[in-house]
């Protein structure tokens, strides 16, 4: 069985994040999306109310645990026995950046892949920070978020 | 009447600015210069100085407006009832993000275009805060922005 | 009035062209689509029916005019007197040479302006290349080209 | 069971594919490397060669499945009921073409993922053209491709 | 005598940034490493420990000089007659904002060229934000700094 | 004395040429400009043209050497006993190549260094082969290469 794990903020998950999940779900027998506790940047939700919109999301896909971490992703990867670390791409100035956390993660533990998925290109220009700049300024926000988040970022 | 809403910090207004004010004058009949009153990061010159500094360069020229704005920047440009959102582009890393910005505001008004001219290369290497860094470490920026920004910025 | 000229080999037109020109109708007061008699690669279709499938994509359009040039693109563009040259943009290897067309172009002619607009992103992966290659594979292109040309493209 | 496909020319197989069909063994249960029969620019080995580089490469390896294709690689992906197309990446240039490959694709067959992975950075400069480029003017390539394409791309 | 000046914040010293050292004083008849001593960013280590890591690297090579400088980069260029600024590349990312700095230098001092050295590849993902990333996780990083850099670095 | 090969189709040599050997000249004790007697792309001026009109350009520079190679630039770098390879940058794409070009050159010899420069950026858009098929057009080039290159390149 093919374990994988999906990384990231999450502050909030966006619809651009639920598609890579459902795209990784059906490459790996089961996936952990695996929220950052205490990101570098102060997220604008906190860790509980992140894991929630994102449980509010994936809730009733049995091979999906959502989870959180502290420390190290290498050693949440190795403590959940997962191959591979899951990324989705959007743009170029992305793939620099997640080409030297990858060569840094492979450093760190050869055995662990990152994998990286495309987005569908409808969502290739979403963000998570593009979405709270936006609903802060007043914007509708209702076709880039799900349900879930979006009544929970009017209340930012 | 075609018209196009040039938006920005604008903190301060540079020669490549400028130089993009003056090709974008020539393609539309009316350009609405939008200084972003808040940006995300605090600016160094209040709204009324990055005004008073752009109108002291485009001053004279007739389908030219200075303005500024809070809020959606797409909301602005339907208020303006402008046909375009003006950039101007420099390297490839502007371009990943203005990209996403212009795909966003297409989401939000299709109708709305975002153009994109080429500032002249001659100031592909100029940036607001490369000037102000400049400035701040006693260096000089003659050559970089308008007179009238020049004197401004020595008192910074 | 504000002219605008949008060139290529259009080797068939695709879906983007179609985007894009649709996009600078409404910019420009008027646009010539200007095929390439002779581009540097071989074109599959020969200039006639080039200019015939773009024809029967863009009629009853009264502010678009399909034509054809050889030799520089610029002297075609000072000849009908247009303001600016209009490109699409899709990928950042696009980007460079775009760049450099448009330097060159600007260092020929300094008043005409290029003009880059963003193609939609459902058709950011299309290119008239991309399209002969599946079809002559025996592939589907009816969701590529418009009807005019997937007629034409299967005969090639 | 999840299968990929990991297409390409390999004309000739490099140290830089083994190393990616090596990482996707271990993520998928099944692995077809699929050779392009006809590609697109006239190969240096014709199709029995270059299989056979490759089954020296990989002999022993139980999940890998050496083939050939001709046609649309989606129809040939479709048969072997493949869950994901495998690509290599090396380059940012790279990336823009693989994207628009990948996307061109999807809208083929949205069932069907393109999954990235990284090669190892000591063969990021590595490409079959440089090989065959070197060898063509008498460089030593043991460092750069298997032994068995080693001995045959002397004779070329 | 060629003279070239390696400027940066070294906070801390890489094995990357001691790999570009070496490199470049292969070429120059003499080195100046300069040490920003209050860069944009304030630094997790002090103008003192950061001259001192780097000393206990390079000591023992007669010609390379520690040093640190305020202030503008070209006026301390100028100062020590050096007629090359030394940067070393390693992504795509870099090459943008490196390409403006230097652009903006030669405007300051066209008498000065800023020369461009690839890193090796087995550092090219190297960072020192992501060093004390991972050390501040509790991560190994003794294969990414020199032994003197790593001591400290546990302490920060 | 450093010293360092410049290497190139130069077919022909163009003003941006130019401006990177008078760069290079300045930092190296002697230069050598490497004309690739049989570059992969069939040269549109013979060896002994190409070489005559950069002779044109650089006569009278007493540390600039004009030669040729044929077969590995590595065996030729070696042979006139030099530290370092020289290129200039123009683009991003450009970059990608280079980058490749120069990790196979070290790979093949670790002791010789690539040295990128800038082109000036009124240069930054300038290659051979626009001048040729501007030229071959009918277009002025007399700002784009020498004035040796430019009666020549008439002739073409």
């Amino acid at each position: 069985m093919k374990i994988g794990v999906y990384p990231g903020s999450f502050d909030p998950i966006t619809n651009g994040h639920v598609d890579i999940i459902e795209r990784a779900a059906k490459l790996f027998d089961k996936i952990y999306v695996a929220v950052i506790k205490n990101p570098e940047k102060r997220p604008a939700f906190d860790i509980d109310s992140r894991i929630e919109m994102i449980k509010a999301v994936v809730s009733g896909k049995k091979n999906i645990v959502v989870d959180s971490f502290d420390g190290l992703l290498i050693d949440y990867v190795e403590k959940v026995k997962a191959h591979a670390i899951i990324r989705g791409l959007r743009a170029v100035s992305d793939f620099d950046y997640e080409f030297q956390m990858a060569l840094t993660n492979r450093k760190m533990d050869p055995e662990i892949e990152t994998v990286f998925l495309m987005t569908d290109y409808k969502y290739s220009y979403l963000s998570s920070s593009f979405v709270k700049q936006i609903a802060k300024l007043g914007g509708d926000v209702s076709s880039f978020v799900p349900k879930a988040v979006e009544e929970k970022i009017k209340k930012l």
